[in-house]
Parts: C-alpha cells; structure tokens; sequence
C-alpha cells in the first residue's frame, strides 16, 4: 500500500506551462514558482471576464466522521474523470493550513490517485498565500497595540480590541496571552490572543475580494475594536490599509496546479469553515468559470455548513450558483450516524445503515430546498457490500436523486466515470436556486431560517450575550450581511453527540461576531475553537526530508 | 528627485533565466518565482563545487548614524562598477526584513541607481524564505509547549524554556507574554515572549548551513530550554528535527535577482548583526565565489560589529577570506564622530572631521590587524567639499590605504569605477588573513581579545550572571565556539554616547546566551532588544497600492 505522498512522488507532472497552455493561458500572463506551480496574472482575467461561464459543480458531504468522507479526493477525481468524458473541466480547491499538517491530518491535497500534485509543496509553503495573510493580519495587530502605546488618540479600549493575532499553526498555549508585559517601554498590557491564520477575517476577505480595490475597501471596514465609549474602529481609521493590501500584491492571484492526471486545478485561499464561509476563493472560482466547460468546487465539512455557506454566502457575493451538487457520503460514515461503535464499521448492520441514512436524505432535501440538482458520491471503501450500496441507491432514487460509487482513490478519474456521467446529467436538470434567506431581514431571522430549513431545529435560542450583540450590531447599521453559521462539523444540530438526523432539539446562538470586512455577521453555537492544538504525537513526528530533498511522512 | 521605488520601477529588467545564462546556469536548474527572481537547484552547486573560488570582497562600514553609511547601496553599485571594469561579477546581499520595512527603514534593497530589483518583491515576502524561518520556529516552540502540556515527560522547567516565538514585524508588545492561559484544556501558563524573525537562531542556521543534512544536525543541537535539574535539552530530544528541516526545503535555496544594471545578485538570508553573526548565507556566498571571478558582499553595522563577525564566525565556518575589505564612511557621519550636531552636519567643520575621523583609522587598523587589504569608500553627499575629502584621503593614504569616492547612488556603476579599480588593486596586495582568537581558548579569552584589539577597550566586566553563566557553558563543554558580540552599533564602545575612537573604557558583558544550533556564544553587552518597536508614524502609513499593482511609498 503506497501513501500519499509516494504515489505524488512518482507522478509524472507536467510542466505547468503546459497545463496553462490547454487554458489557452500564454506563458507571459504566468508567474511560476518552480515548475509545477505558477499564478495567473490579474492580465489573464481582463483578457477572459467577458466570456460565458462553464457549468459549476459543488460537492459537498454528510456530516463527517473525524477523518472525513474525502471531499476533496472526490473532487479531484471527478475533475479527472470529466476530463475523460471529453468535458474541459478545471477543479478549484482550498490551499491547505500548516497547523493540521504538522498536526493529526498530514495533508490536504486530496489521497490515493486523487491527488493534487506537487503534494508537498501544496501542503507546506506553496506560494506563500497564507505567510502573506498571517504577516498582513498581524501587522494590523501591531499597529494597533503601536497606536495604543504613543497615546490611543482613537480612545480604544484595551479590554475590547477584538483584533486577535494569527499563526498558521495549532498552538493551543496562544490561545489566550497577556501580551505587552515588561514594564512602561514594552506596550500596554492587555489580554488577547492567537488563532490560526485560516481562521483569519484577512483569509476571508482574500477569498470574497474581487480585486486588489475591493480587497483595500474590506480590510478598511474591518472592526478592530471598541473605543471607550462603546463607537466600532475600523481598520481604515489606523491609516495602513495600502500597506496592508500591498502585502497581498502576489497572494491575491489564483495559484495553478494540476491533478496526478494533468487536469488543471486552482488552489487558492483556504478559509476556516465554521467561523469563515470555508470555499476557495471567488477569483479562482472565476477563473476557472471562464476557462473551462465545468468546474469542480468544494465547500468546507458536511453539506449543512459548507454548501450552506457556498451558497448564501459565496455565491451572493460572487453572483454565481451551481449547476449540480455532489454529497460525498460513506457506507461507514452512514452506519456511524445509525449509531454503530467507530470501531466496528467495517463490519455489516442494515439496522444501523437504514438509521443512518436519515443524515444522507436530510442533506439532498436541503439541496432541494436550495432547488438544486444533486447527486451521491458514494465514496468507496473494500469493507462495503453490494446490500449496503444497493440500500443507500435505492433510498436516494427514491428522492429522485442518483447514486455514484466513486472509486478515484483507488482508480483516478478512471473510478469516476461513472459519477462523472450522472453529475453532467443532473446539469441538464432544471436549476431553482434560490438563498435561504434574505439578507435584509432581521439577524435572528436569518439564522434562524437557516436553522429551521438546513439544521432541521424547532427554533432557535439566543443568550442574552448573543442577544446584546445583535441589538448593539443593528443599531450601528450593521445587520443586512450574510449570516456566516459557526457549529459543529458533526452534527447536523449543534451538539457534536447527535448523530443520524436529529429531531427536536434547538440550536443555543451563544455569540454574535461581526466580520464587517469580509461583509458578514458570525453566528457561534457551542464553544468553537479557533486555535486547535496539537495531538500527544503529532504528524510532524512522523515527517522527514533527506539531502537531496525527498520528503517522507506527509500524507 | 524620483524615490528608489520609482527608480526600480522605471527599471528595464532583464529575465531572470537571461542573468543566469550569463552564469552559465541553465534554466533547468533554476526554480523561478515570478519572471525575475529564482531559487538556484542544489544540483547546480554538484555541479560548480570542484571549481575555484573566485575573489571576495567584504563591504563594512563605519560606526554608523541611525541612517546607516550605505553599505548595501556601495556593495551594489561596486559590483556594478566592478562589471564595467570586464570583471564577471556576483553581489551577495543579506534579505530585507518586513519588519523594519513597515517601520523606519522602508525597503533595503539599495538606494537611487545602486539597487537591487525587483525591489518591491525584495523588501516583501520575496521567495519565502523569512515566513518558513518563522514557521519552522513557531512550530518548534508550539511543540516544545504541547509537551509540556501533554504531561512534560523530558521535565522541562517552564520557568527556564529559551526558545520564544518570532514573528516578521516589529511588535513590541509581543516582547513579554504571559501565554497559556485560559485554565487546563489551552497550555501551562508561562512567561515567554516573541523576537524578531531575523533574531531566529533559525536564521543563523539557514545562513551558516552547509546543506539539508548539516541543518537538520544544527536544528537538532538547539537547546530550547533546562530541565528541572539543569540539563539543557535539545531540540532533537522533541522528535520534529525532520518536519523542522522540511520547513527548509526551498529555503536553503539561494535566490537569484539583478542589479538596476542587471548584475548578478544572490539575496539569501539575514541574520541580525547582534545577537547574530549578521551576514547572507554561506550557500550564497559559496555558490557566488564558484560562478564568479569576484563577489561583493557585505556584513552588518559597522566593522567592529560586522566584519568582526563575518571574519570570525562566516569565514571560519565557511572556510573562506575575503581578498580586501572595503570601509564604507560618509563624511557627515564622521563629523558627527566629532561632536557635531545631528543638524549641522551638512556644514564644514574641519575641527570635528578632525577629531571623527578617529573612528575610521580606528577601523582601517582592525582590518590591518586581521591581516586583510582595506579600501575607503566615501558614500558621496552633495554637501561634501573638496577640502574635506582631501583631508580624509591623506589621513587615509598616511595608514597605506586607498581612498575613493563612492557616487553610486547618483550614478550606478559609473559612480564607482575609481572604487572598483582600488579594490581590484587591493586584492593583489599580500593577505595576512587570521582570525581574532582560537576557538579553544576560554570564553572569557575570546570576548576580551575582540574588546581589547577591535574595540580597544583596557577590559572587560563579566557581571556575576555571565560569570555564572560562562561557568555552565564551560561545564557542559560547551565553550568551544566563536562568540558572537551583541553591541551597540554606534559606538567602537559598548556606550552608544561614545562617538569617535573612544580611550579609557571597558566593556561589560551582561549576559551569555548559546545558540548551540548555529554554533556560536552570544555575548550581550548592554540591553539588545530582539524585538524592535513601531514608531509613532510607522513608514507602513506611505504605503499604497493601486489596482492594477503599481505600488508606492517603499523605499
């Protein structure tokens, strides 16, 4: 059994000048790093806006099992088999974090022969899109405590500078500092604290930002803190947004890659799912609109969050919707929704299966409240049986929805035609898009559509804290954003132990954020960690690179 | 008057992959990143090893006023000149920090028609190589505060863990922190801190690494901190040396850029001239010395400081010399060297020129002790007169020591063809290059030889916590290294108020660190802050960039 990183190691790449070559992309309009990675200059989009866009596919999944249900590999090899069925497809990824790699996950560029390649470069500094955003975000950071310290002519209020720092790593001993200790010289001492660089408002509005302008506009708006008397700061007030922008010069252009069978792939931007809208970013979805006959997408955890958020989110500001969706489920991950042990999933239980499907059909009726087409990923594992395939096929025809295995871990796109075909023809099927909410209407009514149609809730409860907020957020004009939901990948309530489709229970807003810069307001349910931290043996301890520069342990 | 970024703006750049066909370096092993800048493939130096070396030129300086004598902008514009004289030649120039960037300094590529390009690149994140230091440091320091957490098996005392965090900015009140706080589930509350990435032993290793595999041994060797009962721990004794030195894969890399002139110029690593030896890398410097017939490079702060270092610890480490020395001084700064106001400086004043001129031969001698060729650049202002330079050559000229004026910030290579063909001339004179001390004599033997023959102090001061701490060192078998001085650079002294060629001092070292990784002691005289601050108007407030990605403000 190969991992990952091997099969990556022998791949046979391409040069990416001729993947961009099949774009119809002209060498003059890339900036390569190295040989198989370039960024495709903001020329390429003045030279293409103008163009029909391709047919868009987002594929999204159940609620996940702590490995999750491969997202990203099924994209991949979606891509892969598209590309075989004669279709120009390009596939549009997030760029991996750091902090998970050196920690439980190893890597994030897909697995087996559904891999973006080259892997370790993707996984560890790739283009350097998160040092920009990390150096960016911190040199906010440091102004404000630098503004503090030569007199806080604004009036901030140390105790409610909301403007955190970031590290792209999981560093659980940052999450709460007091930083500016050491006496009169050293800063003003006050708590605050680290998260990890995807968790960034700056990743966010790298990923919705339409041009370097726009960019500039929304890290202006971004709400630092509170004065004494209780009026927002902004970022602009601060007077480094250019140098702020001018940090994301290089970062803001999509970075082009290419999967282990030579279908192009945009990686780029790589926002935190729960308290960001956790897609990739609008330009390179754009891009690769405008380039290829169909896109393939993915949207952060299961279908509940991610594909929620792609689409009242994402799509809202990028005026785009999907042409199909893919939930990406596992015979496994169903029979642990049914309440089976994790441990004793490789073996048979109908019961369990026919309980646990209930997570699966919840999540194709909410892409049907979305109005669109969809389609099952069944992603592949040698325990399934024919009677567990047959089952979840037919519980899904039902609903007038097909069913796909997807074997692309084992295969490459060879294991995807299959789902390739069905997902070109749920493409044809008609497309009733529409957002679960609209954005002018109150900050409780959003979320609480959201809960009600998606999550399946009675209804929601707000804390007094959560309720203080969204009054202090309307009164300042605040409130017709998106509502960007922060909860447990788990579950489709908000309690991580509920499995299947969970039934009465409520969903408890304990915080209301605002992201003014990114343009949407966070709504938190439970305690969401914004810095991970690292396991007893982490995945770095497993990693290692010779002196000629081959590199083992990444997966 | 156009500024530097408008200068290099304006510039004509060649492609990269042309200047390094004039290296006969093919495109096959260069890594570009953009269309003008390049990693050079380790592959390449398999290739040159065997080759001889060509000749060395060490740019250094004065002690200098807090705007710096201009030796990166001499080192450029003498390698241009030195190409105008029919030399193949290669400048290799330490990477600019963002942190000073943002803050005072703006950018530190050069200045006027003596700049290194892409400059805005340059002074940004340019090829990474900073952010996978502050990675691969943060990592370390994020593992070391897990194990602790996870149950501190190794017994780290957390009250004497030396490994801090860094971050690429000036961040005072990141200095002192309290860190995990927040109770049981996020860290043992402990007091640490942050430094500036360029303080990273990190990048002292980067710098002095022969190659992958010398690094992983160097990173292994750091000691991160003590255990309850004194044993200092290593960094390997954590088991992340591999994921560690991952980090570096491309780092180790030097990167390839140009002149305004289109001079081959290595960038690559930049250690501080304090708490650090203060010099580009070996790797570039050895691979500068094997593509060319001679190579400029330069050391930081003044000679005392940085040639010292560079002698001492570069050249010993790397196995070089350089085949003259070049002393950077500008005329205002050594009328400051007499007593003159700041303000008055662009007034004559022979009495203080006189009397600072001191400070020059003071270094002329330091270099003749080390046995090396030395050539006097004056860094030419428009308020010089001719009675001043005269008297500055004959003081020179009375030591055996050329004189030339440097007009390379006005006039590129052609301000400095009488410079180049001094040094040229220089390098054939006889060469009694040997080190300051031997690295086996005792710690306190090295410091005072360095204080007494470079700094001419009568002596030096160890305070009780040196002593203690040198007695540890020397203990642990430690002792035998180079040490690294970390002092003032303002003055030969270790008083910032002594200007000229103070008399009648000692110097007193407070405190003794290992940097057990790069392989040096750390000498501390006076208080060396690691972490620089913002000042009340950051340079970061200039900054702009437009749309389209034309950016100002740096310089």
């Amino acid at each position: 059994m190969k991992s990952d990183v091997e099969i990556a190691q022998e791949a046979q790449m391409k040069p990416i000048v001729e993947i961009a070559k099949q774009l119809d992309i002209p060498e003059e309009e890339l900036e390569l790093y190295g040989r198989y990675k370039t960024k495709v200059s903001l020329e390429t989009w003045e030279r293409i806006k103008d163009r029909p866009d391709g047919k868009l596919i987002l594929v999204s999944a159940i609620n996940p099992t702590p490995a999750g249900e491969g997202k990203t590999t099924t994209s991949v090899g979606l891509s892969d088999a598209l590309r075989k069925i004669n279709k120009k497809t390009i596939v549009a990824l997030r760029e991996p974090s750091l902090g998970p790699c050196f920690g439980i996950k190893g890597g994030a560029a897909g697995g087996g022969y559904a891999q973006v390649v080259p892997m370790e470069d993707i996984n560890l500094h790739f283009t350097g899109d998160f040092h920009a955003i990390t150096s960016a975000h911190n040199l906010l950071a440091a102004v404000i405590d630098n503004h503090i310290q030569q007199g806080n002519e604004l009036g901030l209020d140390v105790r409610r500078i909301t403007w955190r720092r970031v590290v792209d790593l999981n560093d659980r001993a940052l999450r709460n500092i007091v930083c500016g200790m050491g006496g009169k010289a050293h800063g003003v001492p006050r708590e605050t604290g680290f998260d990890i660089t995807v968790a960034s408002e700056m990743m966010a509005i790298l990923c919705l930002a339409k041009d370097l302008d726009d960019m500039k506009k929304r890290i202006g708006k971004i709400i630092i803190g509170y004065t004494f008397d209780g009026r927002p700061v902004r970022a602009e007030e601060l007077n480094v947004t250019g140098a702020l922008t001018l940090l994301f010069k290089d970062a803001i252009k999509p970075n082009l890659v290419q999967t282990l069978e030579g279908t192009p792939a945009f990686v780029h931007g790589g926002p935190f799912a729960n308290i960001a809208h956790g897609c990739n970013s609008i330009m390179a979805t754009k891009f690769a609109l405008k380039l290829a006959d169909v896109v393939v997408t993915e949207a952060g955890f299961g279908a509940d969050l991610g594909a929620e958020k792609f689409l009242d989110i994402k799509c809202r500001f990028a005026n785009i919707r999907p042409d199909a969706v893919v939930i990406v489920a596992t015979v496994r991950a169903l029979k642990m929704h049914g309440g089976m042990d994790k441990k004793e999933l490789a073996t048979v239980d109908m019961k369990a299966l026919e309980a646990g499907i209930t997570n699966l059909t919840k999540h194709i009726e909410n892409m049907q409240k979305f109005g669109l087409p969809t389609v099952v990923a069944i992603n592949a594992f040698p325990t399934d049986t024919k009677e567990e395939l047959d089952f979840v096929e037919a519980k899904c025809n039902e609903m007038g929805v097909e069913v796909a295995l997807s074997e692309v871990w084992a295969k490459g796109g060879d294991g995807g035609i299959d789902l390739a075909n069905k997902v070109m023809a749920a493409t044809e099927k008609t497309n009733n898009f529409k957002f679960m909410y609209d954005v002018n209407e109150s900050i409780e009514a959003k979320i609480t559509a959201v809960a009600k149609e998606i999550y399946g809730a009675d209804g929601v409860v707000f804390t007094p804290p959560a309720q203080k907020a969204i009054k202090e957020l309307t009164d300042l004009g605040l409130s017709n954003m998106p509502v960007c939901m922060a909860k447990t990948q788990s579950s489709l309530s908000d309690d991580p132990a509920k499995f299947g489709r969970p039934t009465n229970f409520t969903v408890t807003v304990r915080e209301i954020k605002v992201s003014a810069g990114a343009g949407f307001i966070v709504a938190l349910t439970g305690s969401i960690l914004t810095m991970p931290g690292l396991p007893k043996h982490p995945a770095a301890e497993r990693m290692d690179i010779t002196n000629d520069g081959k590199i083992t342990g990444l997966f």
